[in-house]
């Protein structure tokens, strides 16, 4: 613990933007004082209010997240996000796109705005989004948004990072995607229909009802379990009859008009008076430890196999051109490093 | 190497179905035997083409799969399909839809269908269907339809997965769907446009090709390399003035009507002629032997640290609890499992 570092952990809990912008880079590149930094500041984290908000491409992500930050600003809140956007191919870098809106709030101090992108992380996408997320908790936000396009790995991912989920659809997206969303249901705990002035919105509201009554009825919801590795921990409420169920709430939004934002808002609230009533939230910090833990394992395990890899069967390009020729046997070169480390 | 998985081996190689389908059960329920047979099997490939369909929810991917199943079996090719379907909640199983439509092939035996859950295997969701992959290729399947949702991540590993990657879209999905579309414009062979009769189908068609055009003037593209873990190893023709360089075609499709099937099937033939010709079919096959092996060893290393893990820190339920009260530190639990291992 370097007076160094110390001195960094100190700037990013007072807010230095600057300083949590540097530290973000170096966690990026890397750099290994950062991991120390975000190990003390994990150790003793802020009280930000973890808020995922996911949906299919063309839902308006961007411009809710834009308007949720100017209703928490006026309400005197400070506001982290953190944008998971695909990447281009071409710039290497995210697609701004409708980003650009957010620079209405580049001047305010009090609004930290980070995105990540996509691609080359290898499942290192939800670690280098867990985090940004620890680092914005540090800085004192209030609210932290985590916004991610994505109709499945992803949208568990930001659930395991969210105390709030809010998935967002849009009307008319015909019957195909109204089955796409009976897999969100699980992590789903509010829905925002917006662009809801289009034709159909009040057909996607009855429609995203109609699996909610479905889901009541037949509660207790048997989640399969695979994987062991992967076991959602979001337990709270299984009985629709008990106290803890929580009945996720459908809000119509138009996020281009400003309509619709306040009771959103005021969804994601009634939510957290749940989260902190019925013990859930702490349930959701387990559920979120558990996954972030495992990332930062697989992350390391894998770095330490590469490396002795690279020693004793050379490099892993001309390792993976045997194994297409047929040369190497990727089962026994997998069970024989992993049985000698 | 037993008399009996040797006779598995076999049966699966002669095309029993029977063999096929309850090896890929014993493969995901972990049965040890299951994977001998599978190691037997890729040590001798078949000679399936693999192609991928991704794009989003609603492009009507499983009408599409159905009619390219149906015209390959006209020409007298035995075909198989990976679908890997978003899990509904209640069942713990795919949510099979318009999936049904595909029983009208369910008494081919020349045709072989299985569902794979999105959910339940945090990253081994590629291996699985990897897995699958190498059965259905043992079993003799002339070609391998590999069909995905997904904007993210997800699109990438089926990439890898493919020889051939065709992208399906739909008109009228907005701009912001647009902009998504550059992000899979690295891993599109072959864009289909389906649903063509409806409103829009030029303009979607000339939105693409604008985007083939940016990319053919902007050549060579820089690909951000974030991670040496996951790089693309999609090189060939990186010139547009080279033999090498592939211009995605754009076919307009019907499904339902099965309009433009035989156009796609045409243009994932020519691609096949030009991957053969080019050499890229063998950097292809080992791209994706090397995201096999990475995978396999992410899947070997976490099995191992895991039940370490239980030996000394308890159960992972308690770990977690622990993290997420500050009681444990996460980054120093994986550094020092990492360097014990």
């Amino acid at each position: 613990m370097s007076a160094m570092a110390k001195s960094v952990v100190e700037r990013v809990r007072a807010g230095d933007i600057r300083a949590a912008a540097r530290l973000m880079r170096n966690l990026d590149d890397g750099v290994p004082g950062a991991r120390k930094v975000l190990r003390e500041l994990f150790a003793r984290p802020g009280h930000a209010l973890v808020v995922g908000l996911t949906g299919p491409p063309g839902a308006g992500k961007s411009s809710l997240t834009d308007r949720l930050i100017a209703h928490h600003r006026k309400a005197g809140r400070t506001v982290g996000v953190v944008a998971v956007d695909p990447t281009s191919p071409f710039t290497g870098g995210a697609i701004l796109g409708d980003r650009v809106r957010m620079q209405d709030h580049a001047l305010d101090p009090e609004v930290f705005i980070r995105s990540l992108a996509t691609r080359g992380h290898l499942g290192g996408l939800s670690r280098a989004t867990s985090d940004v997320v620890t680092v914005l908790d540090s800085m004192g936000k209030d609210i932290v948004i985590v916004e991610t396009v994505g109709v499945g790995q992803d949208e568990v991912e930001v659930a395991e990072l969210a105390h709030t989920v809010v998935v967002v659809s849009i009307p008319g997206m015909g019957d195909e995607v109204q089955a796409i969303k009976a897999g969100v249901l699980e992590i789903a705990d509010v829905f925002a229909v917006n662009k809801a002035d289009r034709e159909g919105s009040d057909r996607t509201v009855k429609d995203l009802q109609m699996m909610l009554d479905l889901r009541r009825t037949t509660a207790t919801r048997p989640v399969h379990d695979h994987d062991a590795l992967h076991r959602m921990t979001r337990t709270g409420g299984d009985d629709p009859h008990e106290a803890g169920w929580w009945e996720p709430p459908i809000v119509k939004t138009i996020a281009t008009r400003n309509e619709g934002i306040e009771e959103l808002a005021q969804a994601v609230e009634r939510h957290r008076i749940h989260l902190d009533s019925t013990g859930e939230r702490k349930k959701r910090e387990v559920a979120r430890a558990r996954a972030a833990f495992l990332t930062l394992l697989r992350d390391r395990l894998m770095q330490g196999a590469l490396s002795r890899l690279a020693e004793e069967e050379g490099h892993l390009d001309e390792l993976a051109e045997r194994i297409a020729a047929r040369n190497a046997d990727p089962y026994e070169l997998a069970d024989a490093l992993a049985r000698r480390l």
